[in-house]
């Protein structure tokens, strides 16, 4: 019907996929890596999402990120009398735009069972349909015989923890032992579970940060600086070196003005954040210098030695000026209280001026 | 499988639909009238739209809507590869959520063909599956048959009108022959088209003004006062009272702080928008005075007589201070040149101090 | 010099004073009285705040208010080197200004002792230069003979208090006796003190909120929903009926979305902010209804009894859905966590639907 | 009086002068030289300001500028009743604070004549107070024999050439023969002059950008991206290094997303602001690639050659995509609309990728 082939050509020019303009996130490389931006935890009209596969490419292509993976739930597909389930149709129906954005899509699935193991994100899969089994260990088994990096998420959800504290099962001791776990949800969606950072450290895991959205990314975090996102400090940005920095368990976890991580790489990471300018107006009595902090994080420095400032905020694209009494031989010395290195700790720094 | 359904629970949890805070849009109602803001043209995954159905009625919660309308395209639905055709899908899902948000959603959908005729939306049907006939002629017929309201869509699309100009082509005169033609977009999306007024005054039509949101609204009208919307004068906030408001042509188009309509309701909607305070400081020489406006919409006066202000802005949900001579003898009359009511015809008022 | 006039003329062309706009305090009236929007603490270049005293004028002006008092401190001129000292010259410069912007100018001063008795205004005098003596008790005999509404400025100021607490002195005791004390400042700048809730309740004081602004107000409160202001429920909106009322003691104190006063007038304040919709789509097991916030203020509402919300936040200016279950035979009954009404107390509610 | 100390004390800790937060303007510096971000037209209480000079200083250092003048007039003091005349008072208020924040103050005052020769201002002047003189050539004289810049300002003022349109005089083209005119505002408050580019291509003056501030600088430029800023390249970020930059001429104007110009300046200032990223998803059609725009400043490029994209715009602090057909043979070259070169010019460029 040649009527029929018109409209759909001029719809095709109205709905063209325009995703509008690209923000920059200002967050520094590591000497020898680039930073990637990712989330490794979002859901669509294919499991219980509210959007199509596309919208979160042209999220992550707004929102400055460099790779996402979409994770619909194997075992939960609510909308399945609309919409017939296949665990791969997400993946596929954002592939090309997800290529002409330059945006790395990393294909992706939830296992989605109840605690233990609670919920496992299986990330880098190359079908997810072949994931449909009655064992969660085999569902695993053969997750990782795909090249899955296996990530634990949200693993003190209220749901599933009634007390909002993560606990390790036996099943958590046998993927490890197996090394099938992979890397722990610090934040996820809005929440963050300190005891991560335990857990992290002592298996060797990666912190990751995600959204876990299910609905609109810019209506969830009006008011919040960035959405959550896992910072992967790879050799360059591709799926590849990607995928290696995840096993390396190279990350930062990323949200709500808050860094958590090992400290061997968020330490580096505060000093790539600012830069200590030349102290001027020298007086008899004090120094005056500024400290710059070009990054779109902000840090707050407490528990400052005796004669120098007790407190000292470096917001985000700031300069901060710091007067220091010239009869202080202290060094600037604080804890950065948005840097979290362990379930108790923050950083540690010694700033020289 | 038990463990299955205690997934399914607390999942279910989880994703408890929560719309957040409704916002109040202040807008007067007229005297004997309650005025319904209204958004009739909407689409979903169902088909070229990307969100699912129960996210429209989630916006309109939030922008404070009364009413809406999904109107999924008939004839083009790109994701039935995913999704198979079911014309009454996306209202039967949206349903619920909207009588629980107290959202009128009306039933709906877009007879999308080439001009003459172009788009039109087909409002208060009852089975959108029924509309799928090869003659244009024969779906409004079948259309009409089951009560619908038949909107003209965007009459100057470019796509379809590549100068940009609304056209009425014979198949439209034999619509509003057989009075099957009601109203027609005045606004659509960021666009509107002048030459409507001319139409709609000529054949007395409801003047409309419309989203055609495919996207996520809250991301398309960033940095505008509100989504565009239509305002429609009814006896009562009900779906009947709605149907006959409408059908009557007691309506406003309301988009990017302009309103656009016939005199007769535009002149009263202004009117209850404003209050003049009583004058202050009466000096020798001059009369000083606020006018209040409690309404959204900031409203342009421009062309003021000798001897009154030439201009006067008044700023939404704002105070504005007004000098005049004492020698001054001439009422304060101006156009606004923000309420349209014709082609090349903006209201005039006079306000009274 | 012929010249130089011609400069003169068009320079005040030039430096013209235009206030912008005046935005609308979305606060009600109680029955019988209108609320006068207040600030009874600002200081300018004549002593040692740093603007001009006319910008305080449009300061109120665009900010919605009603009256002002400029008062700067009468022992304390940092500026003396460069502007003369005369305690009555803010007050004549802003005078005309203030006529002009029909904004309430009330005479004030700050007089600026160390505690006790610390900082107390005087409102409402007619001559400030007369308040330079030696004794503060002499200062304060001469304001009230000038007809001084006296007010104790942030009675729990860390510079003369340094643990933040309140304290009554004898010197308070015997102005209290001489009926020498009507107000206490429960806001100030950022701080608040609640004690200052059981001194006003006991000794029948009026409840004050003022910014004490020595900057820039656009500056000082970014980010906050409002100034402080004291909102005075007065008969009519005029100089006389201000000063009626705030000897009357009919106040409430109000900053950063928080309400602070006596029941009396906090409760029906709190009525007179919202309105119970109507319960629309009653199913067997719940009613849902509406409850409208037209207020720029939030309510939270907290402590809700068993079978209703234990909390329901009504957002500004907005709308808040409330279901409740058909079962429950308790009414609506709440505290409003953020209109505090003693030391330990805030208001408590019963919501009708 | 022993009191009266402690109040002073307490006092002064109470209004210790805390400027908050600094921003970094992104521009980038030209190879050989550091951009200094100025302002060389600024009022205070020692004329026709509205604000203590020590404000000036604050806002300078918040908007992340590295110098300023203030430039009280000489010939017009309306609030001389309140503040005795001294011309060099802002100056010697603002200087310490200046030092202690790392502000470049730079001394100045406007001469203020009618037409012609308008208004000027000397800066870096030693004593302002010997500026006090009937014939503006003598004063002028005086200025240049202590150094000075000389700054016609605002010269297409409407309240001294009605319409609008800058004129040179006999007096300028005499000044100019003296080498006693060094540049010329192109920007002023809110206003531009096209036809200042011209007389400073010709004579070869320093293109300026100024606020020319009364009132409060955050109140004023609410909602544009930056206050007016003269960008001077100088070898250094001293007091010596600008004077000699500004006398050299080599400055741009920027305001309210526009950049104005000498060529020599602005095409490199913007290539210094956008990099060019490696192409990806090389299809057999066409190039895919991303331009960096690292700076505040979007760019608007308009008329692209046959084949390119029309126009491009790249936003500020963003990333922009585009697309080129692999048949295209022509490199990018575009007009950049919102970099004005001439009176009817704007700068031309290439893009290499």
């Amino acid at each position: 019907m040649k009527r029929l082939n018109i409209i759909i050509l001029l719809i095709a020019v109205f709905s063209f996929t325009v995703f509008g303009q690209r923000k920059i996130v200002n967050i520094p490389d590591l000497p020898g890596y680039v930073t990637l931006k990712c989330d490794f935890h979002l859901h669509t009209v294919f499991s219980d999402g509210n959007v199509w596969p596309t919208v979160r490419v042209g999220e992550a292509y707004r929102d400055g990120l460099d790779a996402i993976s979409i994770t619909d739930h194997i075992e939960y597909t609510p909308k399945k009398d609309y919409i017939p389930v296949d665990h791969n149709a997400s993946w596929k129906v954002a592939e090309t735009t997800a290529r002409d954005y330059n945006i790395i899509l990393v294909k992706g699935t939830e296992i989605t069972r109840s605690m233990p193991p609670g919920h496992l994100n299986a990330l880098f899969i190359t079908d997810a349909n072949a994931l449909v089994k009655d064992s969660v260990y085999n569902v695993i088994e053969e997750a990782v015989k795909q090249g899955a990096f296996i990530q634990w998420n949200h693993p003190g959800w209220k749901s599933q923890q009634p007390d909002g504290i993560p606990r390790m099962y036996d099943i958590h001791y046998r993927l490890l032992k197996n090394k099938w776990l992979h890397g722990i949800e610090f934040f996820n969606h809005r929440d963050y579970y300190p005891l991560v950072m335990t857990f992290c450290k002592q298996h060797n895991l990666a912190v990751i940060a995600n959204s876990d959205m299910h609905g609109v990314i810019s209506e969830e975090y009006q008011g919040k600086t960035n959405r959550p996102m896992t910072l992967v400090f790879a050799k360059e940005r591709t799926h590849e070196s990607l995928k290696e920095a995840m096993f390396a368990g190279r990350t930062l976890g990323y949200f709500d003005d808050m860094i958590a991580g090992k400290v061997e790489y968020a330490l580096p990471f505060f000093h790539q954040c600012i830069s200590v300018g030349k102290p001027f107006n020298q007086t008899d009595k004090s120094v005056y210098f500024e400290i710059l902090n070009k990054s779109d994080i902000p840090f707050y420095l407490v528990d400052g030695l005796p004669g120098t400032p007790a407190t000292i905020t470096l917001n985000a694209n700031s300069a901060t000026r710091v007067v220091v009494s010239k009869t202080v031989t202290t060094p600037l010395a604080y804890n950065i209280k948005n840097i979290i290195t362990g379930e108790n700790e923050v950083l540690k720094v010694e700033i020289k001026y």
